[in-house]
């Protein structure tokens, strides 16, 4: 995803007190950064920061990092912080792959929201619920591996069911038409408003292992 | 389910070539009563019989047997085989929680169709996917376990989906949109056709143990 006209994303993005330029420094010493011992929940590709932003102000005693790939995305969510003063937010400007150089045994959730389908089979691997990025995720874990997505894709949640559920993941919760469930708990990002709104319908499922 | 105005329900019934009337005389050994060793696949709760009937006809190679708890809608399925010669199937008048003391260790596959959704919660355990049916269904399978289940219904699917994989099935297949996908071989059932023409979503999950 690639933004139009964003004037000193790179600029804005460097001086943000919310984002860790350099996050394999604290790799292993997440909970020493947040300066407690509460759990950590990453959201890998946040786009514009809606979600984790709204999580970390709704659960102070959850500390949330979102993960981007894209400048001209993450500037969006540093500009939606404004001057909000969040201290269990941090933001990583980062490309998932990377994600064991800096995670080490210290996340307790994983989110993925809307994540890219990458529809065709010999993409599959860089979907980010493939066998690959399972493996990767196990050696993040602090303790339960936890992961929640969310997607209107249902290729992709077909494919995320059976891949969940065929490397061990016990499935806690599923819904297959989330806005016609209880879901008052439920914190939408941009994108998910925008499906709602079209009546598309929004797949959930809440794995543990 | 029940239908209006089926006279003489069980004496066509009982006058069927296809019914079993003492299906346990059979147990352990209904490829002998087939006289073949081809697979043998059941549907519990084949309603009136139509795909029952089109997968016998369509793959004569494999043995057919379709189980229906009443009367006046066995009744239909006979009907609908009138003087076809179908020697690959067979029919059972019979309740679901008594599948053991018919099959044992002999069965390949296991149709569960539009089966009754029991939504309250207090009637879980007489869901067809529950857990309580899935240690029934341990001691029918011949050696892979393999259950293939369709329905309209979402929250029995949300359910089945969690009790297939919490019992440690793996997921060969799954559709959220079984129309909307390649489905050239799909045979529906009668519901199936009904809720097609509605525009309902068909869900399918094919799974193996």
């Amino acid at each position: 995803m690639r933004l139009r006209n964003v004037k000193n994303a790179k600029e804005q993005i460097e001086s943000s007190s919310y984002i860790l330029l350099e996050p394999k420094e604290f790799r292993g010493n997440f909970r020493k950064l947040f300066d407690n011992d509460n759990p950590i929940y990453i959201e890998i590709g946040m786009g514009k920061g809606q979600f984790i932003i709204n999580n970390a102000l709704k659960y102070p005693n959850i500390n949330f990092i979102g993960i981007e790939k894209y400048d001209s995305v993450i500037v969006r969510a540093i500009q939606k912080i404004g001057n909000m003063d969040i201290p269990n937010l941090k933001l990583i400007r980062m490309d998932a792959l990377e994600i064991n150089d800096v995670f080490d045994k210290e996340i307790d959730r994983i989110y993925l929201n809307f994540s890219d389908p990458w529809p065709k089979d010999r993409h599959e691997h860089r979907r980010l619920s493939s066998i690959k990025f399972l493996e990767k995720y196990d050696l993040i874990f602090k303790d339960i591996k936890n992961i929640v997505m969310k997607t209107d894709n249902r290729k992709l949640f077909e494919f995320s069911i059976r891949s969940f559920n065929n490397y061990g993941y016990k499935i806690e919760d599923i819904s297959l038409d989330l806005y016609n469930d209880d879901h008052e708990l439920n914190i939408p990002t941009e994108y998910e408003d925008r499906f709602v709104s079209r009546g598309q319908v929004i797949y959930m499922i809440d794995v543990t292992k």
